[in-house]
Protein backbone atom coordinates (compact mmCIF):
# COMPACT_ATOMS: atom_id res chain seq x y z
CA UNK A 1 0.00 0.00 0.00
CA UNK A 2 1.39 3.35 -1.32
CA UNK A 3 1.35 6.61 1.29
CA UNK A 4 -0.20 9.30 -0.28
CA UNK A 5 1.04 13.01 0.79
CA UNK A 6 -1.23 15.45 0.56
CA UNK A 7 0.80 18.34 0.89
CA UNK A 8 2.03 21.52 -0.50
CA UNK A 9 5.47 21.23 -2.13
CA UNK A 10 7.09 24.38 -0.94
CA UNK A 11 6.75 23.89 2.66
CA UNK A 12 9.60 22.23 4.43
CA UNK A 13 7.20 20.50 6.70
CA UNK A 14 5.97 18.35 3.54
CA UNK A 15 9.51 18.00 2.20
CA UNK A 16 11.10 16.14 5.52
CA UNK A 17 7.79 13.59 4.45
CA UNK A 18 9.86 13.32 1.08
CA UNK A 19 13.25 13.38 2.08
CA UNK A 20 12.47 10.75 4.50
CA UNK A 21 10.95 8.68 2.04
CA UNK A 22 13.75 8.52 -0.69
CA UNK A 23 16.21 8.37 1.93
CA UNK A 24 14.76 4.88 3.37
CA UNK A 25 13.44 3.62 -0.15
CA UNK A 26 9.80 4.22 -0.12
CA UNK A 27 7.77 5.31 -2.88
CA UNK A 28 4.75 7.95 -2.09
CA UNK A 29 1.84 9.25 -4.05
CA UNK A 30 2.01 13.01 -3.99
CA UNK A 31 -1.07 14.96 -3.88
CA UNK A 32 -0.91 19.02 -4.06
CA UNK A 33 -2.93 21.83 -2.30
CA UNK A 34 -2.62 25.14 -3.16
CA UNK A 35 -2.82 26.44 1.00
CA UNK A 36 -3.21 30.23 -0.64
CA UNK A 37 -6.21 29.51 -1.73
CA UNK A 38 -7.27 27.64 1.39
CA UNK A 39 -7.54 24.55 -0.35
CA UNK A 40 -7.04 22.82 3.17
CA UNK A 41 -9.64 24.70 4.81
CA UNK A 42 -12.50 23.04 2.82
CA UNK A 43 -15.24 21.56 4.52
CA UNK A 44 -14.07 18.01 2.93
CA UNK A 45 -10.28 18.92 4.03
CA UNK A 46 -11.43 19.30 7.91
CA UNK A 47 -14.02 16.11 7.59
CA UNK A 48 -11.74 13.82 5.72
CA UNK A 49 -7.89 14.56 5.71
CA UNK A 50 -7.17 16.63 8.77
CA UNK A 51 -9.59 18.54 11.72
CA UNK A 52 -6.80 21.25 11.94
CA UNK A 53 -6.88 22.23 8.39
CA UNK A 54 -2.89 21.54 8.00
CA UNK A 55 -0.84 19.98 5.76
CA UNK A 56 1.29 17.36 5.26
CA UNK A 57 -1.13 15.11 5.93
CA UNK A 58 0.66 11.35 5.45
CA UNK A 59 -2.24 8.45 4.15
CA UNK A 60 -1.99 5.43 5.19
CA UNK A 61 -4.49 3.11 3.43
CA UNK A 62 -8.05 5.08 5.10
CA UNK A 63 -6.45 6.41 8.02
CA UNK A 64 -4.68 9.64 8.34
CA UNK A 65 -1.11 10.97 9.83
CA UNK A 66 -0.83 15.31 10.61
CA UNK A 67 2.16 16.33 11.83
CA UNK A 68 4.85 16.06 9.88
CA UNK A 69 7.30 15.05 12.18
CA UNK A 70 4.88 12.17 12.92
CA UNK A 71 4.66 10.76 9.22
CA UNK A 72 8.76 10.93 9.39
CA UNK A 73 9.02 8.93 12.32
CA UNK A 74 6.57 6.34 10.74
CA UNK A 75 8.34 6.29 7.67
CA UNK A 76 11.52 5.74 9.39
CA UNK A 77 10.31 3.52 12.65
CA UNK A 78 12.62 0.59 12.17
CA UNK A 79 15.22 2.07 9.88
CA UNK A 80 18.95 3.54 10.98
CA UNK A 81 17.41 6.76 10.86
CA UNK A 82 15.58 6.18 14.65
CA UNK A 83 18.67 4.99 16.81
CA UNK A 84 18.39 1.51 18.65
CA UNK A 85 19.51 2.94 21.68
CA UNK A 86 16.95 4.48 24.00
CA UNK A 87 18.35 7.54 25.06
CA UNK A 88 19.40 8.61 21.52
CA UNK A 89 16.00 7.50 20.41
CA UNK A 90 14.51 9.74 22.57
CA UNK A 91 16.73 12.57 22.05
CA UNK A 92 16.90 12.38 18.59
CA UNK A 93 12.50 13.37 19.18
CA UNK A 94 14.20 16.26 21.77
CA UNK A 95 15.79 17.50 18.81
CA UNK A 96 12.12 16.98 16.64
CA UNK A 97 9.91 18.62 19.11
CA UNK A 98 12.74 21.90 19.60
CA UNK A 99 12.11 21.75 15.78
CA UNK A 100 8.39 22.33 15.75
CA UNK A 101 8.56 24.63 18.72
CA UNK A 102 12.10 27.30 18.98
CA UNK A 103 12.70 26.55 15.20
CA UNK A 104 9.85 26.28 12.65
CA UNK A 105 7.28 28.93 14.13
CA UNK A 106 10.31 30.87 13.32
CA UNK A 107 12.08 30.40 10.61
CA UNK A 108 9.63 28.35 8.92
CA UNK A 109 7.29 31.35 9.61
CA UNK A 110 9.16 34.48 8.38
CA UNK A 111 10.57 32.57 5.46
CA UNK A 112 6.41 31.79 4.51
CA UNK A 113 5.95 35.33 5.34
CA UNK A 114 8.38 36.99 3.23
CA UNK A 115 9.21 35.15 0.24
CA UNK A 116 5.64 33.76 0.00
CA UNK A 117 2.58 35.97 1.51
CA UNK A 118 4.72 39.17 0.80
CA UNK A 119 6.03 42.00 3.22
CA UNK A 120 3.57 44.08 2.66
CA UNK A 121 0.90 41.61 2.83
CA UNK A 122 1.21 41.29 6.26
CA UNK A 123 -1.18 42.09 8.47
CA UNK A 124 -0.58 44.26 12.11
CA UNK A 125 -0.09 41.47 14.44
CA UNK A 126 2.46 40.07 11.77
CA UNK A 127 4.00 43.00 11.57
CA UNK A 128 4.48 43.20 15.19
CA UNK A 129 5.86 39.53 15.95
CA UNK A 130 8.41 39.59 12.92
CA UNK A 131 10.81 41.18 14.96
CA UNK A 132 10.67 39.03 17.95
CA UNK A 133 10.91 35.93 15.13
CA UNK A 134 13.94 36.78 13.41
CA UNK A 135 15.69 36.99 16.92
CA UNK A 136 14.44 33.85 17.85
CA UNK A 137 15.23 32.16 14.41
CA UNK A 138 18.72 33.64 14.26
CA UNK A 139 18.87 32.41 18.34
CA UNK A 140 17.61 28.82 16.71
CA UNK A 141 20.92 29.01 14.36
CA UNK A 142 23.61 29.42 16.74
CA UNK A 143 22.12 26.81 18.76
CA UNK A 144 22.41 24.53 16.24
CA UNK A 145 26.23 25.62 15.50
CA UNK A 146 27.09 25.75 18.85
CA UNK A 147 25.79 21.93 19.36
CA UNK A 148 27.30 20.65 15.57
CA UNK A 149 30.98 22.75 16.62
CA UNK A 150 31.74 19.34 18.00
CA UNK A 151 29.72 16.62 16.44
CA UNK A 152 29.11 15.89 12.43
CA UNK A 153 25.42 15.06 13.22
CA UNK A 154 22.56 15.77 15.63
CA UNK A 155 22.20 12.43 17.60
CA UNK A 156 24.86 9.77 18.07
CA UNK A 157 27.20 9.43 15.42
CA UNK A 158 24.98 9.41 12.21
CA UNK A 159 21.96 10.74 10.98
CA UNK A 160 18.63 10.27 12.17
CA UNK A 161 15.77 12.17 11.66
CA UNK A 162 16.41 14.74 13.87
CA UNK A 163 19.10 16.00 11.54
CA UNK A 164 16.17 15.90 8.25
CA UNK A 165 13.48 17.16 10.07
CA UNK A 166 15.76 20.28 11.39
CA UNK A 167 17.70 20.16 7.53
CA UNK A 168 14.17 20.87 6.17
CA UNK A 169 14.18 24.91 6.78
CA UNK A 170 17.61 25.78 7.93
CA UNK A 171 18.94 25.04 4.44
CA UNK A 172 16.40 27.42 3.19
CA UNK A 173 16.74 29.82 5.79
CA UNK A 174 18.17 32.52 3.87
CA UNK A 175 14.64 32.88 1.73
CA UNK A 176 13.40 34.31 5.09
CA UNK A 177 16.17 36.57 5.63
CA UNK A 178 18.28 34.69 8.25
CA UNK A 179 21.86 34.29 7.40
CA UNK A 180 23.74 31.25 7.71
CA UNK A 181 27.56 32.89 7.09
CA UNK A 182 27.52 33.64 10.99
CA UNK A 183 27.14 29.37 11.61
CA UNK A 184 29.62 27.79 9.98
CA UNK A 185 28.74 24.53 11.66
CA UNK A 186 25.85 24.48 10.70
CA UNK A 187 26.80 25.18 6.90
CA UNK A 188 29.20 22.24 7.04
CA UNK A 189 26.34 20.28 8.19
CA UNK A 190 23.76 21.01 5.69
CA UNK A 191 26.52 19.99 2.76
CA UNK A 192 27.09 16.88 5.27
CA UNK A 193 23.05 16.24 4.83
CA UNK A 194 23.68 16.72 0.69
CA UNK A 195 25.93 13.96 0.08
CA UNK A 196 23.76 11.47 2.13
CA UNK A 197 23.01 8.73 -0.26
CA UNK A 198 19.74 9.74 -1.90
CA UNK A 199 19.10 12.67 -1.24
CA UNK A 200 16.75 14.56 -3.27
CA UNK A 201 16.55 18.56 -2.97
CA UNK A 202 13.29 20.57 -1.64
CA UNK A 203 12.31 20.68 -5.33
CA UNK A 204 12.52 17.36 -6.54
CA UNK B 1 20.43 5.13 38.09
CA UNK B 2 17.26 7.34 39.04
CA UNK B 3 16.50 10.07 36.68
CA UNK B 4 16.86 13.76 37.77
CA UNK B 5 14.10 15.91 36.36
CA UNK B 6 14.81 20.07 36.79
CA UNK B 7 11.78 21.77 37.01
CA UNK B 8 9.64 24.65 38.00
CA UNK B 9 6.84 22.31 39.98
CA UNK B 10 3.86 24.29 38.19
CA UNK B 11 4.43 23.91 35.02
CA UNK B 12 2.45 21.48 32.84
CA UNK B 13 5.16 20.61 30.83
CA UNK B 14 7.30 19.69 34.57
CA UNK B 15 3.82 17.66 35.41
CA UNK B 16 4.14 15.42 32.17
CA UNK B 17 6.92 14.22 33.34
CA UNK B 18 6.07 13.76 37.07
CA UNK B 19 2.74 11.47 35.69
CA UNK B 20 4.60 9.35 33.38
CA UNK B 21 7.32 8.15 35.74
CA UNK B 22 4.21 7.81 38.46
CA UNK B 23 2.12 5.69 35.99
CA UNK B 24 5.33 3.70 35.27
CA UNK B 25 6.33 2.94 38.70
CA UNK B 26 9.93 4.99 38.45
CA UNK B 27 11.05 7.43 40.90
CA UNK B 28 12.58 10.77 40.10
CA UNK B 29 14.28 13.40 42.03
CA UNK B 30 13.20 16.82 41.53
CA UNK B 31 15.17 19.59 41.23
CA UNK B 32 13.87 22.95 41.27
CA UNK B 33 14.49 26.53 39.58
CA UNK B 34 12.32 29.63 39.82
CA UNK B 35 11.95 30.75 36.46
CA UNK B 36 10.50 34.04 37.12
CA UNK B 37 13.86 34.79 38.72
CA UNK B 38 15.93 33.34 36.00
CA UNK B 39 17.06 30.57 37.18
CA UNK B 40 17.11 28.75 34.06
CA UNK B 41 19.16 31.85 32.01
CA UNK B 42 22.05 31.71 34.26
CA UNK B 43 25.87 31.04 32.20
CA UNK B 44 26.04 27.62 34.84
CA UNK B 45 22.17 26.12 33.48
CA UNK B 46 22.73 27.12 29.97
CA UNK B 47 26.65 25.36 29.91
CA UNK B 48 25.52 22.41 31.91
CA UNK B 49 21.66 21.74 31.55
CA UNK B 50 20.14 23.41 28.81
CA UNK B 51 21.62 25.12 26.08
CA UNK B 52 18.20 26.48 25.37
CA UNK B 53 17.30 27.68 28.84
CA UNK B 54 14.19 26.22 29.46
CA UNK B 55 12.88 23.48 31.71
CA UNK B 56 12.01 20.62 32.07
CA UNK B 57 15.00 18.68 31.39
CA UNK B 58 15.16 15.07 32.24
CA UNK B 59 19.00 14.18 33.51
CA UNK B 60 20.11 10.53 32.99
CA UNK B 61 23.32 9.89 34.57
CA UNK B 62 25.85 12.63 32.97
CA UNK B 63 23.35 13.21 30.12
CA UNK B 64 20.40 15.68 30.14
CA UNK B 65 17.34 15.31 27.99
CA UNK B 66 15.32 18.46 27.12
CA UNK B 67 12.08 18.93 25.47
CA UNK B 68 9.18 17.45 27.90
CA UNK B 69 7.15 15.09 25.50
CA UNK B 70 10.87 13.34 24.50
CA UNK B 71 11.78 13.15 28.57
CA UNK B 72 7.93 11.33 28.76
CA UNK B 73 8.95 9.34 25.86
CA UNK B 74 12.05 8.39 27.38
CA UNK B 75 10.26 7.37 30.31
CA UNK B 76 7.62 5.36 28.81
CA UNK B 77 9.58 3.89 25.77
CA UNK B 78 8.92 -0.17 26.06
CA UNK B 79 5.84 0.49 28.62
CA UNK B 80 2.51 -0.14 27.72
CA UNK B 81 1.86 3.91 27.47
CA UNK B 82 3.56 3.69 23.75
CA UNK B 83 1.52 1.48 21.51
CA UNK B 84 3.07 -1.40 20.00
CA UNK B 85 1.31 -0.63 16.42
CA UNK B 86 3.59 1.49 14.12
CA UNK B 87 0.53 3.45 13.24
CA UNK B 88 -0.57 3.87 16.67
CA UNK B 89 2.65 4.62 17.97
CA UNK B 90 3.19 7.59 15.24
CA UNK B 91 -0.45 8.83 15.45
CA UNK B 92 0.76 9.13 19.48
CA UNK B 93 3.30 11.17 18.77
CA UNK B 94 0.99 12.96 16.24
CA UNK B 95 -0.89 14.34 18.84
CA UNK B 96 2.07 14.93 20.96
CA UNK B 97 3.67 17.40 18.38
CA UNK B 98 0.45 18.86 17.64
CA UNK B 99 0.23 19.97 22.00
CA UNK B 100 3.33 21.27 21.27
CA UNK B 101 2.40 23.48 17.91
CA UNK B 102 -1.47 24.01 18.43
CA UNK B 103 -2.03 23.41 22.43
CA UNK B 104 0.83 24.68 24.42
CA UNK B 105 1.73 28.09 22.94
CA UNK B 106 -1.85 29.19 23.36
CA UNK B 107 -3.59 27.53 26.39
CA UNK B 108 -0.35 27.22 28.44
CA UNK B 109 0.94 30.59 27.73
CA UNK B 110 -2.16 32.12 28.41
CA UNK B 111 -2.30 30.75 31.62
CA UNK B 112 1.25 31.36 32.44
CA UNK B 113 0.44 34.96 31.28
CA UNK B 114 -2.44 35.51 33.31
CA UNK B 115 -2.16 33.11 37.03
CA UNK B 116 1.98 33.84 36.80
CA UNK B 117 2.91 36.78 35.49
CA UNK B 118 -0.26 38.79 35.53
CA UNK B 119 -2.30 40.42 32.89
CA UNK B 120 -1.08 44.00 33.89
CA UNK B 121 2.81 42.92 33.52
CA UNK B 122 2.21 41.53 29.94
CA UNK B 123 4.17 44.00 27.54
CA UNK B 124 2.76 45.21 24.34
CA UNK B 125 3.96 42.36 22.29
CA UNK B 126 2.45 39.81 24.57
CA UNK B 127 -1.48 41.96 24.74
CA UNK B 128 -1.33 42.26 20.56
CA UNK B 129 -0.85 38.19 21.04
CA UNK B 130 -3.93 37.67 23.37
CA UNK B 131 -6.92 37.46 21.32
CA UNK B 132 -5.13 35.01 19.24
CA UNK B 133 -3.94 32.70 21.41
CA UNK B 134 -7.54 32.63 23.63
CA UNK B 135 -9.27 32.28 19.93
CA UNK B 136 -6.69 29.57 19.21
CA UNK B 137 -6.49 27.82 22.38
CA UNK B 138 -10.32 27.42 22.36
CA UNK B 139 -10.18 26.01 18.67
CA UNK B 140 -7.86 23.28 19.89
CA UNK B 141 -10.34 22.50 23.14
CA UNK B 142 -12.89 22.35 20.54
CA UNK B 143 -10.67 20.15 18.20
CA UNK B 144 -10.19 17.85 21.53
CA UNK B 145 -13.88 17.31 21.95
CA UNK B 146 -14.52 16.29 19.14
CA UNK B 147 -11.76 13.89 18.36
CA UNK B 148 -12.77 12.41 21.72
CA UNK B 149 -16.90 12.41 21.19
CA UNK B 150 -16.63 8.93 19.09
CA UNK B 151 -13.62 7.28 21.52
CA UNK B 152 -12.13 7.02 24.99
CA UNK B 153 -8.87 8.12 24.42
CA UNK B 154 -6.46 9.56 21.65
CA UNK B 155 -5.25 6.80 20.16
CA UNK B 156 -6.81 3.02 19.90
CA UNK B 157 -8.53 1.58 23.16
CA UNK B 158 -5.94 2.57 25.91
CA UNK B 159 -3.96 5.16 27.37
CA UNK B 160 -0.81 6.45 25.74
CA UNK B 161 1.35 9.12 26.22
CA UNK B 162 -0.52 11.36 24.13
CA UNK B 163 -3.60 11.23 26.55
CA UNK B 164 -0.62 11.96 29.37
CA UNK B 165 0.60 15.56 27.52
CA UNK B 166 -2.18 16.75 26.68
CA UNK B 167 -4.00 16.18 30.21
CA UNK B 168 -1.13 18.37 31.23
CA UNK B 169 -2.32 21.78 30.40
CA UNK B 170 -5.70 20.74 29.44
CA UNK B 171 -7.13 20.16 32.64
CA UNK B 172 -5.94 23.55 34.50
CA UNK B 173 -6.85 25.51 31.19
CA UNK B 174 -9.35 27.23 33.44
CA UNK B 175 -6.41 28.90 35.15
CA UNK B 176 -6.10 30.75 31.59
CA UNK B 177 -9.78 31.46 31.00
CA UNK B 178 -10.63 28.74 28.92
CA UNK B 179 -13.62 27.57 29.58
CA UNK B 180 -14.31 23.44 29.83
CA UNK B 181 -18.13 23.73 29.55
CA UNK B 182 -18.32 23.96 26.22
CA UNK B 183 -16.54 20.74 25.52
CA UNK B 184 -18.00 18.23 27.69
CA UNK B 185 -16.20 14.98 25.80
CA UNK B 186 -12.60 16.70 27.36
CA UNK B 187 -14.25 17.15 30.54
CA UNK B 188 -15.30 13.35 30.95
CA UNK B 189 -11.15 12.74 29.22
CA UNK B 190 -10.26 14.44 32.11
CA UNK B 191 -12.07 12.33 34.34
CA UNK B 192 -10.74 8.91 33.08
CA UNK B 193 -7.50 10.46 32.98
CA UNK B 194 -7.55 10.96 37.02
CA UNK B 195 -8.91 7.26 37.30
CA UNK B 196 -5.82 5.86 35.66
CA UNK B 197 -4.77 3.55 38.36
CA UNK B 198 -1.58 5.54 39.90
CA UNK B 199 -2.40 8.86 38.53
CA UNK B 200 -0.71 11.56 40.79
CA UNK B 201 -2.19 15.39 40.68
CA UNK B 202 -0.06 18.40 39.49
CA UNK B 203 0.38 19.44 42.97
CA UNK B 204 1.54 16.27 44.13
Amino acid sequence: MTPILHEYAPSGNCYKIRLTAALTGQSIERRGYDIMAGETRTANFLASVNANGRIPVLQIGDRFLPESNAACFYLADGTALVPDDAFERADMLRWMFWEQYNHEPNIATVRFWLSLVGEDNLDAVQRALLPGKRAAGAAALRLMNDHLAERDWFVGDAPSLADLCLFAYTHVAEEGGFALTPVPAVRAWIARVEQIQGYIPITA
